[in-house]
């Protein structure tokens, strides 16, 4: 018999995050102040943020960060998540690579979101906090949040972009189910809000403004604080867990991966699968090969500048050192909305700049060739979104064909596409296309990037 | 540490199914033919269906039925799914019930139908099948049977109800992912399909529209079957894979269910985590009561009559013996779509009977209430056809809340609903109401029961 699955006992479960910030050889550079250039400490950031994350955030001297019991006992709601030995994907590629993926679709929300959302909910509750505000564009860390809050008590209010929340309905009915207050973004609520409509009353939304509204009601609300769903070390830290599981499953499977692949829009699925596993690169002499699979419409690891940048549209945000493509970068409007993000997390930019992991652009039609032939072959339904990291997974499995190397490939599934059929319905009928930014586009968007 | 999850290793799946016929006292009436009254044979029915699923359906001879080794290994896709035990539910109930769901939405396709469509689709491959065809209304049979089409490298044609297509896009988008052709029913692809259109062009369609067409595809086409989702004996057969895990799992929980509970459309999901259980009253002298929650304004267990009557609509199946409302019975439009049926399968109705199991009827308005209750504590949105059994879990803890009994509750969670959020809108937004069926109606459609 072949196992397929590989699934930890409850009682198996890791019970620390990694930040690998204290392992790292060259350290992130920190968030700085627009105007005085200082560096952010924790307590500027704690005027936004739940404070412990603050900490995390910042931390560079502690490897393992214990998870708090209480975010425990929610993770063991829906984790493990499987580790999955892709045997039929294999047979088709006719690949001598073994290739499995981690299974982060299979929780209550359908993406790995909720791992990050119940830590930042548990502190914000903890430092007596009552209300969470952010912002989503297409919905999965919204829902992820508007679920966290209501499992710790709080009351939970998401802008979302106007445009994606007239697109992608279903989101918003799972974070209204959750209970959580949903806002179209620009709306009438905030000062910022007002400002957009009345300067253009049928402004669509960006993230910028769903970012504006969301951290003006939790700076002039009591009780209420901001909370992010990727780019920021501490959701990152977060999402460990997914590679943590992922070493002792690849350890009932009796391998180690030769590459480890996750999509990439902000950073935070990828860093939780690959940081684990990078850790051995660091510590222990492995060489691990990590892949980080951007969209080709929003390339910033493989043709970004490393700078400091805004991490939204609107400038809001302390500036970030990043790879990026000018925080005035508009993506085209491709269906893996996740990965709509001018930027890459400070983290990940050191580890790019220092050549300890690279990225792969990857077309929108290739995305979903992909996605089609996973979902035909191990029966799941990808979200857009992980669609580019089995495209990027497929890519190494055909180089193994041509070398017949037995390299074993691990990838992150992100999340499953259920919520965004009408996106394989548009490929169904060939109505999508691919959209590779010029480099007069680029040049462009990083001139506005502030010196 | 609270256990939450139980889950099975890979080799500790259970390797056959249960068939109840083999230990029932009184075994269930045959199907017979409307025109001469006799029963129908494996012969008679193998012109339509699998042959070997023929010769599960008739079998009332073996306890246990091997699962073909290609069948256990796709079922290692998804399986075992997860028993948890809801100790959140409990919490906000108040009540000292230990209270366990056997989680199916934990599969690619979002719900137990999986289960049976793969072994269908295996005997058919087996039997030298290219193709086969079913009918499918909100499209949770149609997208299994297309998932399971593929995977044994079958052609798949779904008639769809054409209002429920139009209704819930998402799922055909699903089929069609999985590589089937969905048409729309009524349709101009058959004879019946035309018949209808030329009398009446803007027929919205129905499961008898469908069932009509699927069945003259498969007739009338070379190595085509017709396979079907719920109500026979040999699709509950297949299911019986739940209730056999969950034996084990309990085990592992060291407890015993005092009650299983599951809701009711045409008695797949029932059958399957029931059966294996009440073998033990069957067998063992146990005294587990099962409960079949099907919907107000389809009260066929608590409302409907025992006699032979078509498993149709239109008229075109054998006569089955069964509670029914009577073939011609027109279900309101509630969101469950999946509980939408008149009768109950032939098992089922024998087990009614007898008095081995009891239903209850559960109003709109009172499952939404109970999904929503289960969506903010456990965090999976239930389907609205699973949110039935809940809501009768749910009487069933409140009894506990009285009496002060610590019952074992256990109940299936038949699928999620992430495909079903305009139904939870609709619910937040006031809109939906509850329908009750009058004596009246229901003694108009049993008088046209053929006698």
């Amino acid at each position: 018999m072949r196992q397929k699955r590989f699934i930890l006992q409850e009682n198996e479960l890791p019970t620390a995050w990694y930040n690998i910030q204290a392992d790292m050889t060259n350290r992130p550079m920190p968030p700085i102040h627009p105007a005085t250039k200082q560096p952010f400490g924790v307590d500027d950031l704690a005027h936004i943020f739940p404070r412990e994350c603050c900490v995390q955030e910042l931390d560079t001297e502690h490897d393992f960060i214990p998870i708090p019991e209480e975010v425990l006992d929610k993770y063991r709601f829906y984790r493990s998540t499987p580790l999955v030995r892709a045997y039929s994907l294999e047979e088709a590629l006719q690949t001598p690579a073994h290739i499995y993926f981690k299974n982060e679709s299979v929780n209550p929300l359908g993406s790995h979101k909720i791992n990050s959302a119940l830590a930042q909910c548990y502190y914000a509750k903890q430092e007596g906090t009552t209300n969470v505000t952010t912002e989503t564009g297409a919905g999965q860390w919204g829902a992820a949040l508007a679920y966290a809050a209501r499992v710790f008590g709080l009351e939970a209010a998401v802008y979302q972009v106007k445009i994606s929340m007239q697109q992608k309905p279903y989101r918003s009915s799972i974070m209204r189910t959750f209970g959580a207050a949903v806002t179209g973004s620009p709306s009438m609520s905030t000062r910022a809000g007002k400002d957009i409509i009345t300067r253009d009353p049928h402004h669509p939304g960006s993230l910028g403004t769903a970012i504006s509204e969301a951290v003006e009601l939790a700076t002039t609300t009591p009780n209420c604080k901001y909370t992010l769903g990727s780019v920021l070390n501490h959701v990152g830290l977060h999402q460990t867990i997914i590679g943590l599981e992922a070493e002792k499953q690849m350890a009932m499977a009796g391998e180690y991966p030769d590459v480890v692949i996750a999509c990439f829009g902000g950073g935070s699925n990828f860093g939780g699968i690959a940081f684990p596993f990078m850790r051995h690169n660091l510590k222990d002499g492995r060489q691990t090969e990590f892949i980080a699979a951007e969209p080709e419409s929003c390339p910033k690891l493989t043709r970004g500048e490393f700078r400091y940048d805004f991490g939204d549209e609107a400038g809001y945000t302390p500036l970030l050192p990043m790879f990026t493509l000018g925080h005035s970068f508009k993506p085209a409007n491709i269906h893996a909305g996740g990965l709509r993000y001018h930027g890459a997390g400070m983290i990940i930019s050191q580890l790019l700049k220092d050549g300890l992991m690279h990225g792969v652009d990857i077309p929108q039609l290739e995305s979903f060739e992909a996605g089609m032939l996973f979902a035909r072959t191990e029966g799941i339904i990808p979200a857009p979104e992980s669609s580019h990291a089995i495209a990027a997974a497929i890519r190494e499995a055909e180089k193994c064909k041509q070398t017949g190397e037995p390299k074993v490939i691990l990838f992150n599934l992100s999340g499953h596409g259920l919520i965004d059929m009408s996106a394989y319905d548009q490929y169904l009928n060939g109505d999508l296309m691919n959209y590779r930014v010029t480099d007069d586009d680029i040049k462009k968007t990083l001139q506005c990037v502030p010196q």
